[in-house]
């Protein structure tokens, strides 16, 4: 681990610091080309754009630009160490953006001194981009930013720890009940923790049938239930009114486990008492809620996932964040609502049960992918993400009414060409 | 014109709309590259950083990268546009920083309800940066912005509009009063113009010599003088205790005009009265305050310099600002100081006294350029610009105190192997 420390300073630091760097898309050689791209050719397009706003997706990089914005209150699984620090991170999520779905990201790392004028800061600098990635910012406030800052900017933002989680864990959880034979509608769920990720997840699982009083959500303090004086706005929509009290409680007969909270919290003798085929994903990084060896152990008939790349279904936000903004730009969407998110559950979904490219076998080390219990999820590196996923969601965009502009005929042919 | 204007739409518009776009700096393709660069080993630097905020230098790409921030309030000349539409200029250099000096820059559009709001926004998000260049933002609020975030922020920030403009102007009036035999500290300048550049050039020449009172500055309403009570704090400090009025009034014997105000404001007959050997830097763009031909046709023992790249002697922000920040960043400067300008002033100036190099002989097409008359500011493609200004810059820098750390034995070379 050490060595992997020293491998992982190390490519930040050489050979040059970070990850990202600036590139220019025009030529700029001749004092010709600079009288284009300054002055007095630049002079033109802000013309255009003075006159209408939209010109600004003809003549800026507005429209293929992503800003993945932090306050560095949340940072991974590290805690509150303050923006600059969570710099690293940002600048990972803008390489990712690049990487997966060749959208421009840049990070922005705000100094939070009151929610209100963090927000503000956020939405006075929103027009320089096509989109924003809200990112390890701490709950409650991270609700309040988000919803703050839909209603102020007229471009996507997306709080991607809350709803990148939740779309991936849904497609992942859809899947593994449906291998499982059970029905969402009927699923009694437990969801360890109750940060912003898990009710997120739980929103969404709602919206993709559960229902909410058959959820336990349970915080450091035990099950969340309505006779609690204790819960935020958001915890308090979860509020069962139930006798129960501890995780022992009401696992027993639960059919999903989703654990958003700690290592080693599930216990084996708690899995045991689950309901017949049960799904449990263990999501707390890099130490599950539950060893997935230990709990094939206890229970053959279950079906698992975690936030690890080392065992079979991992839930990982790069599933969706890329994509899902890659669509919600090429439609110039105002926002990611969520018909946009319940389209990339879909697609990811579907392409979980289709037979798996040869490239994407030799990049997951593995001579077979099947559709069934240890493959619920695609793999990361799978191709099919980007244009499945980004064109449902561009679709749901136009269909929702939230596109601007239609998607061009030669649509994929599009991405390549950048 | 017209073909130009589509060439200058086209140029912003194909094959990808804008100037610029986010590379990645590191390998990023197989599941181990991805490990290194987000999860789990991007936990690595964010603790670095968490426990010496100067680790951010050595991991992420703040070091090397400046924000171009605009509110859009005094766009080129074509005013207040608002900040989206000043995005293509603010892409423009950005494309600029990364052209001649190496540095990755990025352009911020900032909404401007009120200047308190402006300058806490840009406070909050200066973090993420190396160094901010504010741009096109009009006066008098320009002041009190620059002044309130180099005050608030431990990175440099500079307006170029002002110092840029400043540097370039002082180097070359400097060079042209040489020739002409004339000292500084004598000379009788009219400035015409008062606005954020023009006062910013007289202040720098202030600091190169010239005296206060030996300058004549005039506003739409005329001479700025003791008995108006009509100035803001920033002109205040250029009233002349004078009974003159009018430009006609002050040009009589001045051996200095300069204009940065509009096309043709300066008359031949006002021409005819200045002093002997006069000094003309007419820097309105496009049309200068006096063409060229005609002035040269009025005063044979003319120096003149102007905006414009297709007469000789351009005064041109591009031979300072990617320079000096490059040295300001190279050496971690907290702030680009009056130590700082003037090393890039004496930098320019001794650069035009020198041989100039056959290849910007060949992108000037021109067959020789000695330092005279005719040549009394380096051109922009000239490649001893970066390396002489920049280390002038960074070790006025350390002579100065605000450097963090000194520059690395093979300084230029450094830049090269990026």
């Amino acid at each position: 681990m050490s060595n992997f420390r020293e491998q992982a300073l190390h490519y930040h630091a050489h050979p040059v610091p970070g990850k990202i760097s600036v590139e220019l898309t025009k030529p700029a050689e001749t004092v010709k080309d600079l009288a284009l791209a300054y002055s007095p050719g630049v002079a033109e397009p802000v013309r255009e754009i003075a006159a209408d706003p939209a010109a600004a997706y003809q003549y800026t990089g507005k429209g293929n630009m992503v800003a993945v914005i932090s306050n560095g209150t949340a940072i991974l699984g590290l805690g509150n160490l303050g923006p600059l620090a969570s710099k690293p991170v940002m600048e990972g999520k803008a390489l990712l953006f690049k990487r997966f779905a060749g959208l421009d990201s840049i990070d922005i790392e705000v100094k939070h001194r009151t929610t209100e004028d963090f927000i503000n800061t956020v939405a006075n600098i929103a027009d320089t981009f096509g989109g924003i990635n809200l990112e390890d910012i701490k709950a409650p406030e991270c609700f309040e930013i988000e919803k703050a800052l839909i209603e102020r900017c007229d471009i996507p933002v997306f709080h991607d720890d809350q709803h990148g989680t939740a779309i991936v864990t849904a497609a992942g959880m859809l899947n593994a009940l449906e291998i499982q034979g059970k029905d969402i509608h009927d699923a009694i769920i437990v969801c360890l923790g109750a940060g912003a990720a898990a009710i997120a997840c739980m929103e969404l699982l709602i919206k993709c049938g559960a229902q909410r009083e058959h959820i336990y959500m349970l915080d450091r303090k035990g099950v969340i239930h309505t006779r609690r004086d204790d819960l935020n706005e958001y915890k308090k929509l979860f509020a069962n009114n139930t006798d129960k009290r501890t995780l022992l409680d009401v696992i027993a007969e639960a059919d999903v486990f989703v654990g958003v909270s700690g290592p080693d919290l599930l216990k084996p003798e708690e899995l045991k008492l689950m309901a017949d085929k049960p799904v449990v994903f263990a999501c707390s990084n890099p130490d599950p809620e539950i060893h997935p060896e230990l709990a094939h152990s206890v229970r053959k008939d279950l079906i698992m996932a975690t936030g690890r790349s080392d065992f079979p279904n991992q839930v990982n936000n790069v599933l969706c964040f890329p994509f899902i903004f890659r669509g919600a730009l090429d439609v110039r969407a105002t926002a990611i609502n969520d018909e946009m998110k319940i389209a990339a559950v879909e697609a990811i979904r579907s392409i979980a049960k289709e037979p798996v490219p040869e490239e994407v076998l030799r990049a997951a080390d593995v001579e077979s992918l099947e559709f069934g219990p240890q493959y619920i999820i695609p793999k990361p590196m799978d191709p099919r993400l980007l244009p499945r996923i980004a064109k449902a969601v561009a679709h749901a965009a136009i269909e929702s009414g939230v596109a601007q502009v239609d998607l061009p005929e030669n649509y994929m042919a599009h991405h390549k060409a950048q």
